[in-house]
């Protein structure tokens, strides 16, 4: 049960679903910052953005942003969830591009704290091709999973165990965005 | 200078500013969520939810955003720029409402970890007269600026030394809010 009582069916909307019922003011900003973010035009691919929100999630323990996201991200990789297990499991050795590694190297960092996030890392990144833009957004989507991982936690949001929840989710925000 | 080139006079734009030139698409839901909560409507004064949002960015050590913070809500409090330097050094002895500080205390877990914030927490705040909405504000006032700070200091974005600079910010602030 949450911290507050969010005036609806927690086990209906589990997580940021329910917090996002309930002050609908915070949460357009939140996601419309979600969607371009995770969703907007890049040259990152969309599952390689919600992998990078999943690990970042994963690296907070944050249950419910981790089964979320990478159920999301499992349902756009061609590797699926055994890349998604592998990249939270180890990111050094998981079967991911030299550029996409260096990425997750940053979001590792900014996770633990913004001023770890040092000029050879993000010159690794550029060494494996990864431009101003895409460190930008990297930087950004692993701060911001710092921001819901902490909200969902913070208020002692549900997550369900089952995962066709996040299934069933992720079909959602795949067809329909994260606006709707 | 920054990691990744602003393609602004980083003076001119210190902190989150040039970042927010750079990127105009992440830039607008990231103004639209600090307008919010921090100047909209609510039962927390906006000079409290600046002094909430400067706590956190200082438990963070965010040069910038303790700076800008710190001012802005200096100058929308009473006892100004003292009350602000209390509360850095030491909630728990600072001059300020029960209610404030058992709010504060809830923010320092929400920065550490959402998984921090316990129900004791919770039910102290309650007991200084915290509504939900004041919890759930002040959780993901705390949460939002573990990701503003992350995303200023992670693509280490320049801060000034000047205190005029954050004066200078903090009136811009009260004037036209931060969507302008």
């Amino acid at each position: 049960m949450a911290h507050i009582d969010l005036g609806v069916d927690e086990r209906r909307y589990p997580g940021i679903t329910g917090l996002l019922a309930y002050r609908p003011e915070t949460a357009r900003p939140l996601m419309d910052l979600a969607e371009v973010l995770l969703r907007g035009p890049g040259t990152l691919t969309p599952g390689e953005r919600e992998l990078v929100a999943a690990y970042v999630s994963g690296r907070n323990e944050c249950r419910f942003c981790r089964g979320s996201h990478g159920a999301t991200a499992a349902a756009q990789l061609d590797q699926g969830a055994s890349l998604v297990d592998q990249v939270l499991a180890d990111p050094d050795t998981a079967p991911v591009s030299g550029k996409l590694r260096a990425l997750l190297r940053i979001a590792a960092a900014v996770s633990d704290d913004g001023r770890s996030v040092t000029a050879e890392l993000v010159d690794a990144a550029r060494a494996q091709g990864a431009t101003d833009l895409e460190v930008h957004d990297v930087v950004l989507i692993a701060a911001a999973f710092c921001m819901y991982n902490r909200y969902v936690d913070g208020l002692a949001t549900v997550a369900p165990d089952d995962p066709q929840a996040y299934a069933m989710s992720a079909k959602r925000i795949l067809e329909a965005g994260y606006r709707a």
